[in-house]
């Protein structure tokens, strides 16, 4: 069965909406992306290599449980076809 | 209409498919991403800021139309649903 919704979705949602097409200019879709991508760009954000400050600020309080909660969510999307 | 399949796909598709669907594990789809994030991506893999050996090997000897294109054509492509 597809996974809960995770608590800290809103954080994420601003931007990526919550089933993972993007709202803003210059954010990805999420929906449907690789679970094991996702899972390790969510931990290069939060540690810095990926030196994104938005996602830094993002992700830098959450748990790695948390944070595969979040990629489990995503990755679970089915993408739709929005516009390019 | 959709875009002609550029030259360079092939460099692409080994690790991204053609079609964008990810082939390898820590590869992401591309399939229908924002074509605007695809472009700022491919530009930061070729000037190093995304610090992705295999990425920047890649893209390092592509021009921006070439980057463009790459963008524009994994940006079209419609995602089909792939395993997580």
């Amino acid at each position: 069965d597809p996974p809960a919704k995770p608590a800290r979705l809103g954080l994420c949602a601003a931007c990526h909406g919550e089933a993972g097409m993007a709202r803003i200019p210059g954010a990805p879709n999420l929906a449907g992306q690789k679970l094991d991508y996702l899972r390790e760009a969510l931990r290069q954000y939060r540690d810095g290599r990926r030196d994104i400050p938005v996602m830094r600020a993002a992700t830098g309080p959450l748990t790695d449980a948390e944070l595969d909660q979040l990629a489990e969510w995503y990755s679970a999307q089915t993408p739709s076809r929005a516009a390019p």
